[in-house]
């Protein structure tokens, strides 16, 4: 339960609102670099906390990411031509680079001093990981590049993508912080009771404060094989890296580390990038591989409208639920571990009202995440580095899962996995 | 004519609006029991006055109508599993029954009692007649079950069907009880002066007032046959029967009585419910009877689009009105008498304005209905019980229509009609 | 550059709004004269300046222009039917001729009177060039019928059109009046320098202020021919007549003026009037010609939704651009010229917000447009007629283009040209 006051606070994500100026103080995904392929390509619209930008990749490899109307009169810059190291507007012909700056302006006759005097919009970007990133704060408050594990192993071990999610992301980011539906929402397969989780329902959970947000572990009683034990990164603002290595029965797949990052389009659309990496330098993520847990996920080829980032199992068709396989098969009829997720997540309406929950231990994750982000809107309003600013709290870390036999402690089995070994 | 705050204090349906509050003082169709076919199977998503519900019929044939979110984080019930005696939210497996108490609470570890403290809010609902209703108002002010003719008679004597309509009930409600309009707008043999509701097109009304509402009698000339008389209730808040068993020239139709019941689903969207009874226990409403009335009506088999209650002849597509028929052959060129209003109704727009209005003596009955909803509102905010929550103000009517010779009362000729006999 | 208030007023076009109440001292054009063919044929929906209106065209040929909903009860007039110099509504029969006087109204028993007390909006029209003209001000300001030259022409002699455009009429007027664009946005062949728009990038201007509103001369350096010169015509309140006889490069077109008028649906609506004329009597626009233009800039036969004036290409599919086309071909890699202004305006999001803007000596015409629009605001205000109500200032006037030798006054080369001559 929250109150309506910091359920504001926490979903609205425009300039000036506390959330929205929290998401500005960090580097942030705005696409896939995927997405803007070869240099003077065409250029790609980006909503980005509620803003309206424009994305291209120059004649030298870099990217831009300015705001989406030409300074002299509001034409959209969508469909402008980008060319020699700028996109130039096509009703006029002025032209910006990738910092903003006018370095063109054919329109008004010489001597005309007038494009010295204009710019548009332009947010700093970096790539890594297959990620354009940007930083839409201050500048004088922009941190490191991100540094996760994940952004760091080579391209051959590493596979991210993209999915586009009707609702606020902090919905989102809170199932994507919830272990206990695992066992629930993501039972494809009625009646066995063997899966490791679903031999416990009722996961008790420890949170753990850290420099970047918190861990969690999460453990399950395992009958004779122990406790099956998850442990969670939540880096803020928005962030999960999840430990699934032992989690899925009868999936036969490479050991590998997974995760999300939700990012506002605007308060009521978010989209998520996902990422899954190799456990180590002998886990490669081949196309096939990646293939597959994209499609697991209900995201892959087959899985996406053509030319979009949406699911085609979405909220006007009900996810096409099918109620007799919820009958005798899944728990829920609807394929697809993530869209399974979002038919959750976005079934809730744009924005959860907050104030009518009722809140159990198993949520103590989501609640320690509402209250660090609480923490650090105020953070921000009084001038300070919020957490996880500092790539230097993270970069450290990894997620793991696994089984724990009786009587043992978890740092003493799995204690050593929970660290980043690229 | 109406002034805006009194037709606002009509048209709101929200709960605490003067009408929301009203209607929420009855008994009202909530969904068709056909909906519900199954117990067991898959829930149905009901939106009445404003509110989000889920219907479903449990294991023991109960119909459960409930909050659309659950108790926990909002997630939508809908998705949710309809088993053992009780809907399961697929989130996390939490269960509630048709009263809405939870009845299994599985994500938390025992020895938790949160299950005890957390209940949705549940409707009570009853089935009477094919339908399931619903009482949305305080329990303490809960009428006794609806008990209208129709409702009594054989499953084999009676048909009820429903239709969307895309704007507030009000205007539909009127065109319901509306009989003059029958003379123009659903004149589909142009030149056929001998059809009863052709030979006169102004009829006289008298509007009797009971503790149901009223009962009115419209008057028409009908030459040397004398004068054709309807009799038709208005049962409060939104129920109108009619008499039409002589009124459709050319129409080779059993003897049979039609009505209508509007239930707001918001302030723009209104369920239209339809019934149709035989007129005596030697009139059985046969499958092909129904059909051939609905198809008469434009909600036949292949009026609606699959799936869903919406004509395909409907405000998008202008009712695919064919203007070279309305100039030789219907003085509308639509299909369907009920499209017909249809046509006229959500043409208004989604809310009427009613001051902009200019009324005659032929909208007495709809004058009269107006000013006692709008006492019925001041009864319900004075603590009383408004006119027909009391089933038997109304238990004992049917309509009526027939001829009536010169110089004879309506009364001596069709009274004996006007009584229920089922 | 425009402070957010004198947007304000210039781009709200409802009743009681400055700019609304300044359109309605004018005749406007409401509808093609051609949607409207027949006697008594189907009605047609206009939406005006944010009023609901509906025309037909009556027995004896004259075209009514009502408000959309009946007297009586609001319901549709659209479904009404048009017969015997009158739209009847289908609902209760009442009828309306096109001075709004209600002339029939059957509902109601003899002898009532309320017929005489009933009458809806009716605004006065009259057929002028192809187009019918509506004036929607107080009566005692209607100024004489519009009298532009390309009204003037035999039919045979001119060829008008329509289309819709998706914002407001402010942001497409200001492209009609831009010249410069045309050199950046309508360069549909790369390279060309040789074309008179491309040899100077950066035209001069200079605008005359009128009793009509301005016209304005623009000088492009043209080398060894001199200058290449447009005489543009602003009329008031929203119509351009451009000189475009020597301005396209590689186009074999007959001798012709072209211009548009732009007419608010709404604040975020508007409907594009074009018109094409002889410039002389050997001069007829032909069907094959009307098409050539037509389709030339965008909008012929095959390039309208059917049933529609909306465009195929257009801002749901992104003016089916064509990246490749653009790098080689185009300048925006759009079809059609004003398809590439409507996806640089209605880009520019439904209104502008000028507070934005970076104006330049290029944007002189579109500025002191700006100017006297708000200064005939002003006029309205204090009860003064506006600039261009009175049809003597704009009826001798045409637009014209061509080159000027070097050292020539255009005025000694041109300004023959710029007068009216039928």
């Amino acid at each position: 339960m929250l109150k309506q006051e910091d359920n504001e606070r926490l979903v609205r994500v425009g300039a000036g609102k506390p959330a929205g100026e929290l998401f500005r103080r960090y580097w942030q995904p705005a696409l896939l670099s995927s997405e803007l392929i070869e240099p003077d390509g065409p250029p790609v619209r980006v909503r980005l906390l509620g803003e309206d930008l424009v994305a291209f990749r120059d004649t030298n490899g870099r990217v831009g990411l300015v705001e989406a109307y030409c300074a002299h009169r509001r034409a959209p810059l969508f469909f402008g031509r980008n060319e020699e190291c700028g996109i130039r507007c096509t009703y006029h012909g002025w032209k910006f680079d990738v910092d903003g700056r006018c370095v063109d302006l054919p329109s008004e006759p010489a001597p005309s001093t007038l494009k010295d005097k204009v710019r548009i919009t332009a947010y700093p970007t970096l790539e890594r990981g297959g990620i354009v990133w940007t930083y839409m704060g201050p500048r004088d408050r922009m941190p490191a590049p991100p540094d996760y594990e994940w952004t760091r192993v080579p391209d051959t071990h590493r596979h991210v993508s993209k999915t586009f999610e009707q609702c606020n992301y902090l919905q989102a980011l809170e199932g994507g912080l919830d272990t206990t539906h695992s066992s629930f929402l993501h039972n494809n397969k009625l009646g066995d009771t063997n899966a490791l989780r679903q031999r416990d329902l009722a996961p008790t959970l420890e949170v753990e404060k850290t420099d970047y947000g918190y861990y969690y572990v999460s453990t399950r009683k395992a009958g004779a094989d122990g406790s099956y034990v998850r442990v969670y990164h939540y880096v803020m603002p928005a962030q999960q890296m999840r430990g699934s290595v032992a989690g899925w029965s009868g999936r036969n797949e490479l050991p590998s580390i997974h995760g999300h990052l939700w990012m506002p389009i605007d308060d009521e659309h978010t989209w998520v990038f996902n990422f899954v990496y190799g456990y180590d330098k002998s886990t490669p993520i081949t196309p096939e591989a990646a293939e597959y847990s994209e499609s697991f996920y209900g995201r892959g080829k087959d899985d996406l409208i053509p030319g979009t980032f949406r699911l085609k199992r979405n909220k006007d068709n009900d996810y096409l639920i099918d109620r007799a396989e919820q009958k005798t098969s899944t728990y829920t009829g609807i394929k697809g571990v993530n869209t399974q997720d979002y038919a959750l997540q976005e079934g809730m309406g744009p924005i959860v009202d907050r104030s009518k929950e009722h809140l159990g231990t198993s949520d103590k994750a989501i609640i320690q995440m509402r209250q660090l982000l609480l923490e650090a809107t105020h953070d921000v309003e009084r001038g300070r580095a919020p957490k996880a600013a500092d790539p230097a709290s993270y970069r450290g870390v990894r997620p793991h899962d696994g089984l724990v036999p009786a009587g043992a402690d978890w740092r003493d089995v799995l204690g050593g996995e929970i660290v980043a070994k690229w």
